[in-house]
């Protein structure tokens, strides 16, 4: 194994590879292959983006073909035969068996992009400045998005004051009270000082943010109170759509319906750079190429994007992702029981999943101690006080107790040097 | 040809697909094809994105061997062999040659994550927050480059006011005397208003801005009034770096050393969403992951762009570039030399080209002939005056030849009926 | 009674003439006299300027005598010796006797400026930029403090985004649950979004806000939450200090000390602009001249200032506004009892007494019938629900009676006009 | 010369007192009188509040009647009949001679104030943000005002970015061509970057930034450039209007009409704080109170600001002033010539006049130096470089003389002390 040459030439910002030391060559499924040879299991899943697993054959196979075919891989956002395919199949497999009639944005090919465009658009359509998001948010590491983020080291970042966006209490935010009523009273009290939004934009379940997950009926009231108010509502659903909570949008069971959503990470299915907005077609008053991007039109993650929309004709991956949830909620429940001194609550939905520990930095040990035994694993919270798990959805039952046994062994291991060395 | 779907799905921010209303399907070096079989000439090229031509087969081998081989598709910025092999390649190929030493970041994959990237860093190591753009500057749509850009249209879709940036005169912007006397006198003068900057960014030819050409006297002499007041320099070479110009990098034969360089659009080759910083190593104090994003480690690229990195073993690449700039601009000087009453100028540097015209919108109306008539070409500058010949370097004679047959027919053709209209 | 010439010369933005259409010319102790010799009795007091009441003779005669000695009245911020005495009585008799060692900024006369200075330099102090204030401040109307203001018609006023504010809930606040500890928790968490303040600024009885008082236990926790994160505390006692709720600062009986206060309004005693900032001294980190302004050394202001500052050599100012708060407030409970059904409570401390009716605007209604009765009296609230007593401290309990009577009758007749109305 | 309790008790933002360090007690005229009976002549006049001299007895007389009276002292922005006498002055005596019909909005008495609210009522007015200023211009330092003012140090103690105002080069300013060609480029560029301004703000002789002086032409060129454009041209005339030219206001010589213009400082007449905004009517677009401030009504102000008007029933102080400021500039050029080496040039327009040192800070020492021999004499421009002088306009021929010959006597012991320094 050989990292010096990243050690020499690539920038002191690199970081998930300080988490796992290793080189990768090879990857397929739910595992990931480092130059010697050894196999990791992944409950990382590329923090969200392969929601399908590493190199599905079927999306793979449709690439290749694709490129041996000679078919056109860049073309800004002129019509290509691969782009209709996917606006085609997208609006035949995801709007239509839902009833949704929304427009689709190609914004350029990374979350934050697509953030930044739902909130000029909301600027845009309504004439206001401001931005309404939650505590413990994450929208991405563009100025705009980042204004919406809420850790305070990434914010620091920025370098200059982030403004137009007031945070307000999510879901079960500590001394918040009743968080809408709330919010409520400061959209209403033109006294309140905070000036009224163009739009309220939020994860259903909170990822980067400690794996926090809002109540169906607080999402039905927060749509109302947006609603109520010619406010509109930004589902990102860039961590938790694309069937991570088990239906393709996270925000399905709350029975709302969003003025604008954002995708990325698993909609190319394949780990391609692909993101898109979904704008209800009242709000689609973009002036032509008033956002623009180079990335616009990348065919191969249209293709792998097409053939990612297979697994959502039927509702047989939905399904499955809600037993396999169970599993792991089960298991995750029995380590908490069994560490009720150190760990606080499972939380999560669907196949985002957190063993919240107490302490800070427990997360990350806990991570180092499964890396050692072969199991990706990643942190969340601002302390890394949580374990979250983001496996791919396909990963097999199998697959799952092999990797929980590591997560209970890790656990152990980890409480057992904490306390040795607070000892 | 069916562009149904894409009005009744796609948003009304598309754009290019309404220069270039067909359908493509294929493409291959210099040339796409539509889904009626027709082949259009492309001096386009993506918007810079394809300076070694479309689906260069040697990429494309590359990439689809990498893909059957299973390689790691999606890795975050954890380390990989693929990313080791373009860093080394990188560093042996362009760095050293070059006698540079800088590290590489890789934002994210569009080039406007590069420039937020660059100017955080910048703010961050200068304890600054002002940045120096220039008129007609366009460094990206996120709301962090966008301040830094300067096309009204493009910022009032911001919605927001984009502060933190100061615009000052480019080379030869008119009114502005000595632009960079101006320059010395706001940075030197504790009462002219400028705070003082973090960095200054410049791309040395302005290529959306309406292909205006910083001369290589003017940038040696902006580094050195950077560097003698601890401004950081950074070159946003996203467009016209890759070998745009001739070098790889556009400012070679100026003899500078940017504080900060970024690459995108060619640098993958094949059309991949791919972007980095160099960042001179004194300046390259970021703290693990305070910049981050989800595809920063997109193997598919690393491969193609390490593969391209072939072509800069030796220079003749980039005199190759030389020659058939020199006919290209000698062939445009012909053109505007017989319609010296319609046509301003020609401007440009290497294979990035501008006819100026006198009016606007006349560079719409020339392209819109080129396309019937088989050739991709768009335009430039703010009021779409300028013809914006930016074609793959990789571009045979013969079909420099061909374009520019079309582009002197199209341009007499479109000043034959804005002569019609205005009688 | 002539008001043409300040219709066709004075601009729209005129506002108290509207309520109170007449033309005044005399004015001493609780009235004021129009120029048709019709007197009122003034329970507005010039929105907390003449808490000694109008033209006090003492004050007066100490003008005139210094005027007339040739004292120097306009001095920048030269040493004078009027303002020698102002710093060695006010140090003498406020500062000293309340074990407070502040020091003194004069930062140019008006409200506005004290906290825009305060803004400033606790912004340098900490190095932070964000200032903590609450829902239903008012703090001014310059674009420093109108951001720390929150009534949305005057922030709209401002034109630009008003930023580096973050507005949290006031005691009491709908919804809000227990808003310190909603502040603590986003103090503490690095996930908020709440970027780490420099400051709290906090009005310890909201004026314009709807007289909304803080509780006492409130405001000490409030003093420990700052403190222990080395978080400013800024109280803003330009309306409710000089004794207007009984002490002298308005925040004594909580037993806090802020490390920054401004006061303005009363201060010179006499109506005429003065302002200043106490300063604890390990916050006094001015470079002379930082901030600065043209009227800052106001000699006729520091006279008359000096000359009030007689009152409070002992506590019978504070003992006869107790007295007379508890005269007012039983009269107002008796006329919201009355009238329970449209008013909704009494709200308030010392002598700033609120009736807060329930319906909007009917705090409008009844200080145009209590105009008519002789009475000038205000309101207050967002939506002048609030009808806002803010006598002279110098009133007396005979003229207190026939002010309450009028305000008893106003209720009725304005409250059997609304009745009309509505049916 | 007791100066403890200062230094005890105040805080140590405190200035001028520094460059004249003694306790000042009486003034008269042109004359300060320290406690030790010291008299000093005054070539400063508050910075431009005293164009009419110190405690004028006239205006005295009239202020000591008005208060003998019982006239109302403070009445909010209610109806006084001081105000209504000043208002029907103001436009006998100013507006109407002139053939102008401008609005009086009275924002506060502060010239901050009135710059704040004339950017507000500009932004209200066109619908935009961004407020164009020059190179080395003061406008005030709240945070509004002091976005569009220049001085790096005072703009450092704002804390935060100070926004939304672009700064292009004034008149002169070096290496900027020509000025007004470069801001006509701007403006009508739409990828310059500079977004179309609410407003352009000038002082039309800049006495902070160095008594710099706009021409004529330019400031005419400059009003047309303004208004083909429907951009608003505020001229603020608070240091340099009231006669401190020679006609009352200081661009009447130009023959521009502005949108709005702002009047402080001399404008009460006897150093009361006082200002008002000029608005020409169909830019009276307030809401009422929609900018609004305690001390709008300062009656005493009205009532010397009225006496002092009587100055400009005919044109002897315009006449007057000229003769005297021709006086001050031989003399000035006399001593310039006589050391040309040191002086760089002379600079002004009626008694705002400038002695230009090549060498920072020599102003600071020529002011020391004329202190010691009894003469007031501040500095100018952000290097204090240039000695200002600012006498009042009603100094006589042998004061003039008196204090000439102190300046001369001072630069010759300045720069003899200098050379001995620096030998």
């Amino acid at each position: 194994m050989n990292t010096q040459p990243f050690e020499r030439l690539e920038s002191e910002v690199r970081s998930y590879c300080r988490s796992f030391p290793t080189v990768f060559t090879h990857s397929e499924g739910s595992h990931l292959t480092d130059e010697d040879g050894k196999r990791y299991l992944d409950f990382f899943a590329g923090a969200g983006v392969l929601n399908y697993g590493h190199n599905h054959p079927d999306f793979k196979k449709a690439l290749i073909a694709y490129l041996e075919d000679g078919g056109i891989v860049h073309s800004l956002d002129m019509y290509s035969a691969a782009k209709r395919r996917f606006l085609e199949t997208f609006d035949e497999v995801i709007l239509q068996p839902r009833g949704m009639e929304y427009r689709v944005q190609f914004p350029g090919p990374t979350g934050t992009n697509a953030v930044e465009s739902a909130f000029k658009l909301a600027r845009k359509v309504t004439g206001r400045k401001n931005i309404v998001a939650f505590t413990n948010a994450f929208h991405g590491m563009t100025l705009g998005a980042l204004a919406a983020s809420t850790n305070a080291g990434k914010r620091a970042g920025a370098g200059v004051p982030l403004d137009n966006v007031h945070v307000v209490p999510f879901d079960g935010y500590p001394g918040a009270g009743d968080s809408l009523a709330y919010l409520e009273a400061v959209l209403d009290d033109k006294g309140s000082g905070v000036d009224k939004p163009a739009a309220i934009i939020l994860e259903t379940v909170q990822a980067e943010g400690g794996i926090r997950v809002a109540g169906f009926n607080w999402l039905k009231r927060l749509e109302t109170i947006a609603h109520e108010r010619n406010i509109l509502l930004i589902v990102d659903d860039i961590q938790v759509g694309c069937g991570r909570t088990g239906p393709f949008f996270s925000f399905e069971p709350a029975g709302i319906r969003p003025d604008m959503i954002t995708l990325s990470k698993s909609l190319s299915g394949f780990g391609l750079p692909f993101s898109l907005v979904l704008i209800q077609p009242e709000h689609d008053q973009w002036a032509p190429g008033e956002h623009n991007g180079t990335f616009r039109g990348h065919n191969p993650a249209f293709v792998t994007a097409t053939a990612a929309l297979e697994f959502w004709r039927d509702d047989s991956l939905e399904k499955a992702t809600g037993k396999k949830a169970e599993l792991v909620a089960e298991r995750l429940e029995k380590i908490a029981a069994k560490h009720s001194d150190a760990i606080a609550e499972v939380r999560g939905r669907g196949l985002i999943q957190g063993l919240v520990f107490k302490e800070n930095n427990m997360g990350n040990k806990v991570s180092a101690e499964a890396f050692q035994r072969g199991l990706i694993v990643e942190t969340a919270g601002v302390g890394d006080e949580v374990l979250k798990l983001l496996p791919p959805l396909t990963t097999t039952e199998e697959e799952f107790e092999t990797g929980l046994d590591i997560i209970a062994e890790s656990v152990e291991a980890a409480l057992a040097q904490h306390q040795r060395e607070v000892a």
